[in-house]
């Protein structure tokens, strides 16, 4: 049977270059970067080397790189670091209603420590507003964080304007850009945001292997206590061959972009045109132009996500109903919730996120197989019945 | 040159069976283990996996592991997250003061939020007496954290009776068993710990791989909150292959632990009979039976640990002079001023661990070039000049 694998927002396949720099990694270059002698030397090397790669895909510099395990890490890195280090300053956090689990469940952890969270609203393509999160500082604000790119709908929010109002006031600004670097092109001097988060299995990078950018000066806890690796703010034996990975496919994602995301463009737009010609009662969720390019997004009406999920795993096409974090948890998306979807319809969410690889052929054989998948589900759904008596 | 590596503490190679095992996750099995579809769920049967063998390893019950990416990770977690679930019981810290500065420092991170710490100290062999631990418990104690086995000087710490004293009195006990977990045997049901860190990288497993355990029932706070991995409790994409390649080197450990530490135990009882034959003002570090069988540890008068180093280093032989995580802090250890020697002395610092595949012809390589190196720096130095004058 055919596979078309369609969830690049779950896992991205490592890129065979990558894993080809990573392997001596895990033979005869053991050491320790920390380790005085010449196998700790260079591992160190390929460290910082992996390093200075991170650093150009999103204009940093070298020094603002600190590695991590997941962007789930960086953002609680970011987060819990930069809201304690400033908490002087006040204890008020604002973030958007749709960012990543990992980003709202850190501000609830604060919140026990009487840290205080507004949620800024976004419209019905999820896009927040640079005006609400202006609205939502007051002088006790230490810390804004919003997504660069939302996996569940594809959003591309307004960063750079985002921060601009930030900066007016001010406020420091985090940015989880887990969906967005090495997709599309991403400047921290451009953003002008204070750190930003990032993650190599987003971009053919392995897994385990994230980076948080820090802008020079800024004040952060350390999120690991211990060692001196990662200057003093990260403890722990470096993950040296999964950092190496993440090196080579920063380099490979700021090479290969353009040309990435004008092929999953193509196949994206060609999915988002043709499937509402086979499926009734679908919509697009996100924002039809402002969404990243391998994203697409659709809510279906009378249906459930899971059963859809796994009709499609049944004919070899593996999609998702939004966020791997969140996927077994069942419960209906905040982030459509916050775009204003009822309860229902945030149930029948479907994910289609291209890799590199992905062909034409594939977005055919989704064309015909999805069709029918969506008759034989709705059959079952009394609801659907209902609609289709109340049509006639 | 021969290249000799003696520095199991900072870093194993990594066993050719444990990379052929992990190497598929990097290729076809790319999916990520939250997925609904059969990518995802591949990977989910090898996370799983790998956590029964790490049970196994340590006889605790698959759902009592947590994957992390470092001993470090492991440390923090606990620390952190039982000490804070804890709070309503105290905030009372007991901890030696030899353990890992990943353990120092989230006490004294815990510290800026009203926590206290006890440090107890040790004898002049790196012992823990079990009765000073009792002897430190107040009725505010949370939390005693005591590691297995100390890193810098091979010490084997009694904490079956340490757990044994702490349970007396109802109070949580955490390991760190970073250095010992893979290489003696560990059991914690005999240990009676409440939480146990371990790392893969001192068993040959990959760097980036780490698990805790928490015993079932036990109250702890999330480390890094997020999605629903890990049980809620460890947010993040997991590091699958590097997992599986825990699991994997957990499994050879198990079988092969025996084995290994015989064959190291020689070497090692060689190099500590024959090294003080052939340089003199040396002396052993750590306690001569109760250590792990991998480690060597001295202290060299009137000399420099990293100049040592790095004239070891010159003739292909890899050692240390304590941690790598504070390798490059070039302060003396706290572990050897908690032991009673100076800091003159401290400075002098030196370890040889052993990995598999070190032989005799080692072992006498590095006593052959060894006793020149220590001639030559100690003829630089103005002390031993002075020790010589007056000894005559």
């Amino acid at each position: 049977m055919r596979r078309v694998y369609l969830d690049h927002i779950a896992a991205t396949p490592l890129d065979p270059e990558v894993l080809d720099l990573m392997l001596p990694f895990f033979k005869e270059r053991f050491g320790n970067p920390q380790s005085l002698h010449s196998d700790g030397q260079a591992a160190l090397e390929a460290v910082d080397g992996a390093r200075s790669k991170v650093a150009r895909l999103i204009n940093a510099d070298d020094a603002e790189i600190f590695f991590t395990s997941s962007g789930s890490e960086s953002n609680n890195f970011a987060i819990k670091g930069l809201a304690l280090a400033g908490r002087s300053r006040g204890t008020h956090l604002v973030l958007s209603a749709i960012e990543h689990q990992s980003v709202l469940n850190s501000a609830k952890s604060l919140e026990k420590t009487g840290f205080k969270t507004t949620l800024v609203p976004v419209d019905k393509d999820g896009l927040v507003s640079p005006g609400d999160v202006e609205k939502a500082l007051t002088k006790e604000t230490a810390l804004v964080s919003v997504m660069l790119a939302n996996s569940e709908v594809g959003t591309i929010e307004p960063l750079a304007e985002i921060a601009k109002r930030c900066k007016l006031r001010s406020v420091l600004i985090h940015t989880d850009a887990v969906a967005a670097a090495g997709n599309i092109p991403v400047d921290v001097k451009a953003l002008g945001v204070d750190a930003l988060s990032l993650a190599g299995d987003q971009f053919y990078g392995p897994k385990g292997s994230a980076a948080l950018y820090i802008k020079k000066g800024t004040r952060i806890l350390p999120f690991i206590d211990g060692g001196i690796q990662e200057g003093g703010r990260r403890g722990g034996t470096e993950n040296v061959a999964g950092i190496v990975g993440l090196g080579k496919a920063a380099e490979i994602a700021l090479a290969k972009m353009g040309e990435r995301a004008e092929k999953a463009r193509a196949l994206r737009d060609r999915l988002i045109e043709k499937l509402p010609q086979k499926v009734d009662r679908i919509a697009l969720t996100g924002h039809r132009e402002k969404r990243l390019p391998h994203h697409v997004s659709f809510c279906i009406e009378f249906i459930e996500g899971e059963a859809m999920l796994l009709s499609l795993d049944l004919k070899g096409v593996a999609a998702s109903s939004g966020s791997a974090c969140t996927s077994k948890a069942l419960k209906a998306s905040h982030v459509l919730l916050a775009m204003g979807l009822d309860h229902a319809l945030a149930q029948g969410s479907l994910v289609f996120s291209l890799i590199d690889g992905n062909t034409a052929a594939d977005i055919d054989y989704l064309l015909d197989v999805f069709p029918p998948i969506i008759d034989r589900l709705r059959k079952m759904s009394p609801l659907y019945t209902k609609y289709l008596e109340e049509k006639k």
